[in-house]
């Protein structure tokens, strides 16, 4: 048995020795996801698979609730599209994998393989779209998309990956602008309530929104190494692609407009994201509401009590089943008790229910929180309420260790040599001023390596000159080096 | 108002002038799809793209509930994994889109658009299975699938579709034969009890099944032109796959052997399907469970109750909707009645609720059946369990006729040429006995049009002599022409 620990224990690189070892280690060893013989390719494993599952479940009820529908476009996009929106084409040509044969032939025209669909969706809404009317159009689709990456990382950067995007045109500016910022209040909402992951809310700087778009917001989170990963966009495209597409309707007073439209995104990168925040030496820490199971049971004690306790085992997995709480039971006789709690915690199940024969006469089990490591002791007859209260509880120190982890490691510096120091001897969020000029942007990418995150809606400071010039700051800017 | 009826009622062909006409009038007009730039790719549209969802969370329950799990595979197939099934690449190529270049550079190894994931998933589940203990492996893929096919047809053959395709993998042929039959006993429950389309349970000839199988077993639908719809497939593969893929693993003896696997899908044909079952020259007829609207509300009445009326279709709607009921309200002031009726006809709503002035007073509301046009006066206080009541009538009525038609149109023969004057003269099925030949059923494809579409667990009547030849009868077969 110790043995068994031992060996079980050094088989995940410690985060503090490698980080991006200890990821591969646990993604790899909690059977999230395998490597593909294509390159850059995932494949997503049941478990890993499953995160996604409730990750779509709840956003689409909030994208409905909302008034969005789902809808379906095609997978190829012929390359005369891309022409048509120059920053377009620029932003995403380096990236595309192009058909150019078909059932034998070869294709007059070449298909790229959709890397995003603004361009498909845009000629689309060009015939749907005649009068105000037909407005708002409010469409999202769940879809893969591929982006030929250099370099890949399991589920954060992957050449093809699975993704939301939601296309919608409206009638003016104003509109479209209250949409993109419902969306992005959305995915603030639901990463940080349902994910536990605390994020910064802002707009991207020009040099890094998305390609075609007026104006990019996101969210951004902090992993543990203290990288940012932006976990979803939403992008108000003004008129630009309903220029390129000529997306023309009827307004009120009879004349011909063109709408404004927004697209806006999460993907399968928020697995990573999840993993890199909650993760922990002992494995993954998975947020109860993704869980694919939410509590484990393991029966112990000798082997005289063995069918007693596994058939009130079994009771307490029916109730809580019934009760919609995502339960599984580990009950074989052939692996021990202490090597089936380390097997969970490192699988990231929020709650380990053990039951044994003392606790059966006592009507009572125990509960133990993945997170916190908290015993609690509950009578058996409230086990469901019990249940979801720790739960509930394990979301909220999730929540609450990943912002006090956020807020311990975001600094505020006033130079670019504070801001390389701050880079190179701590790792996290760094707020600065910066006068707007592109320039000085790439400065701090090269000489730290950090890039603009975002301009925070909320900053815990303003900042009153530009760390690079020392010309007065137009905006106070969060950089971090991100995936 | 006479006019405006009449000149929608004209823009549907009617079904006996030109059924494929009357196919696409329908799904354009009823807004379930539009034509992509993309050859033979279509765009599903929001109503198109509900059903199919409707259809996705009913499977995926009912194959949960029977142990498979989802995962996710690349979209993208290295050339040689093709080469490894023989049957198998013979099978595909003919249909496969090629990707040759990527981020601008030519590809080392062409990468085919999955048609299918058979190789890709044989690829990885030779790493991932080693012992007895790692079996049986029942995973599901829900995802889009390429086949450039030469003549498309909206929903029921694209390009590029959607569906799921199981793959699992058994210790024995025992089990693996268990698993694909109890996924066929899956899709024909389904499609008869939610699609409410009646369908014939076989197996394929040999010449019919799928590329790489053993053993391929289907639900044959019949279309209200005669024809046929492969609705849903479960192959047995045997250890065709095992071998290609080299998936073995070590047996309860200790011994290497080779796994036994099945696959089994169903796509968005399905959706096609269910339209050329139940529509007819009013529209769609949607069957309930899978209708994106199951009840719309429509106020009737003079102007001055109009508001009244209104309120109380408000609070009926939310009645309604909080029951689980989906249902919609057409409370627009500047279009009549009768068009609104005409037009959620067309669009299949299976059942439409009037309410008036003179229904207030009563306590009252009017339901009318899509497919039967009865109209039923019911109390509003028991308006929930009325709504649930005709919508299981209109789905039982949905079935009943279409089996009806069905049976109508099943004939039976003995020689080849009562078989190519029934193809010429009615339309339908036509079962026949058949010697096991394929020049025989190669003959019958030639003379008639038809192909065999299974080998029916259950044949109304045993055939005891080959049509073609006249030798003994191996198999009493149904032939059809077929989408």
């Amino acid at each position: 048995m110790a043995n068994e620990e031992k060996q079980f224990v050094t088989e995940i690189t410690p985060q503090k020795e490698d980080f991006s070892r200890w990821y591969i280690d646990v993604i790899k060893k909690a059977d999230l996801m395998d490597y593909s013989p294509v390159r850059g390719c995932i494949v997503f494993k049941p478990d890993g698979y499953e995160i996604w599952e409730h990750i779509q479940a709840e956003l689409d009820r909030r994208f409905k609730e909302t008034g969005h529908r789902n809808a379906y476009f095609p997978l190829f996009i012929p390359e005369s599209f891309f022409q048509k929106e120059k920053e377009h084409v620029e932003g995403f040509n380096p990236e595309l994998p192009w058909v150019t044969e078909a059932a034998g032939e070869k294709l007059e025209e070449r298909l790229a393989i959709r890397p995003t669909s603004e361009t498909m969706i845009g000629h689309m809404y060009e015939k749907w779209i005649q009068s105000y009317r037909d407005l708002p159009v409010l469409i999202n689709q769940w879809a893969n998309v591929v982006r030929w990456e250099k370099r890949t990382l399991p589920f954060l950067r992957t050449s093809e990956f699975l993704w939301q995007e939601g296309h919608t045109a409206h009638e003016n500016e104003q509109e479209a602008r209250e949409e993109t910022m419902r969306m992005l209040e959305i995915y603030r909402d639901f990463v940080e309530n349902f994910l536990a992951i605390p994020v910064i809310t802002g707009q991207k700087t020009p040099s890094e929104k998305f390609a075609g778009a007026v104006d990019t917001f996101s969210i951004e989170a902090m992993m543990k190494d203290g990288r940012a990963v932006q976990a979803g966009t939403s992008h108000y495209l003004g008129t630009n692609f309903a220029t390129a597409f000529n997306i023309q309707y009827l307004n009120r007073e009879n004349e011909h407009e063109f709408v404004h439209t927004t697209s806006w995104g999460v993907s399968t990168r928020l697995i990573g994201s999840l993993i890199m925040v909650h993760g922990d030496d002992r494995g993954l820490a998975l947020p109860p509401k993704v869980a694919p199971k939410q509590v484990m049971i393991i029966p112990i004690g000798p082997p005289k009590t063995r069918d007693m306790v596994i058939a009130r085992s079994d009771e307490l997995f029916t109730e809580l089943k019934k009760a919609g709480i995502r339960v599984g039971i580990d009950d074989r006789a052939d692996v021990r008790p202490g090597w089936k709690f380390n097997e969970y915690e490192m699988r990231g199940v929020p709650v380990r229910l053990e039951i044994g024969p003392r606790d059966m006469e006592n009507g009572v089990c125990v509960l133990v929180s993945r997170i916190s490591g908290e015993k609690k002791i509950v009578q058996q007859d409230r086990l469901v309420e019990e249940v979801q209260m720790m739960l509930e509880q394990v979301h909220q120190e999730m929540f609450n260790r990943a912002k006090t982890f956020r807020d311990e490691h975001f600094y505020s510096v006033d130079t670019l040599d504070e801001m390389k120091a701050s880079m190179e001897e701590k790792r996290g969020f760094t707020l600065a001023g910066w006068c707007g000029s592109e320039a000085c942007e790439h400065q701090v990418k090269e000489e730290t390596g950090a890039t603009s995150r975002n301009i925070p809606f909320e900053p815990e400071v303003h900042k009153t000159k530009c760390l690079v010039c020392g010309e007065p700051a137009k905006h106070t800017v969060v950089f971090a080096r991100a995936y």
